[in-house]
């Protein structure tokens, strides 16, 4: 998993039937220190992250497993919104 | 998921008899400006976008998900037809 | 799917078991203009490619689905012969 | 598998129910030469290590195969505690 | 799958269970000039490789298909001894 801050949303009308009903957050990829680090991508979100909030997210083929019973086609899903990081 | 504009498609005569069928789109993924970001891929069309469209794309094992009950060796499905991104 | 060229061969005697009797081949992946594009591969051609054409070859977990019925522990698998790109 | 460096943890309330009870750890990926190579990660630990220690972890979708009979959406779990490199 | 070269071991006694009585080398991804390409990985030796030899590995949660019928969490798995690369 990586951590992520969640910097907006994305608005799409034509897609998947299987994606109906998700939101889908723009999150950006962040080290250990809260700072950015990698390219911004289209999440799924999981949990209910709120704007601004840091997360993680599991990327691959693991994602679709947050949403058990279900067969998404995700590659990048928010599954915990970050308390605290301790180093 | 990331953000990808069309660009072009790809013929393929000979190819993989599960892939028959299947439009093959080359997209060039972006970030939430909308600047292009890392290289052209060749993905696989599961939602009908026409060229220069903004669309997200599912990459690695999961994009076969965008083809329920079939078992298409894809790893880049594009899934969805964006909007609008709002940051 | 990530366009590339056909550009070599790998011999391995010893091998896997479930890796007999295929071929692999080296392939160099090129972007969209065809101009060569990240590190070279050894992919498994399930298709039939001569040395020198342009394919598109499937990576990571789903290169499997390239040989259905079998459980071929492949990550890049070469799926079409590319007659044209447009862009 | 890479090794890794345990730096810190990461503590999250609200977190997808399939990962509750789980330890997430902040870890620094390393070169053979245990010089540190790559973005953090947070990973799930799957064996107990302890800060300061140099692991390995699998990464990608295998990464839910360290935990057998469950359903964990993880893509980086900590296998297993390094005693020693020799190269 | 990619080159690489083998160049050391690691040792690990607390380990997850089902990596018991595997063997963990350290290797160097090649191009197809032999020459080093990327950063060093873990992999597991489903062949019996030894060191300085150049093998090719299939990476990515496939490379638990190179031990069929049990459940390893690799994502690294040497697959093959490479006899010749002609290109």
């Amino acid at each position: 998993m990586r951590l992520a801050k969640v910097i907006g949303k994305v608005w799409a009308t034509a897609k998947d039937d299987s994606l109906r009903g998700l939101r889908f957050s723009v999150i950006q990829p962040l080290n250990y220190r809260r700072e950015p680090e990698g390219g911004t991508l289209v999440a799924i979100d999981a949990i209910g992250a709120g704007e601004d909030e840091t997360v993680f997210y599991v990327g691959g083929a693991d994602a679709t497993l947050a949403f058990p019973g279900r067969s998404i086609p995700s590659d990048a899903s928010i599954v915990g919104i970050v308390d605290r990081v301790h180093t």
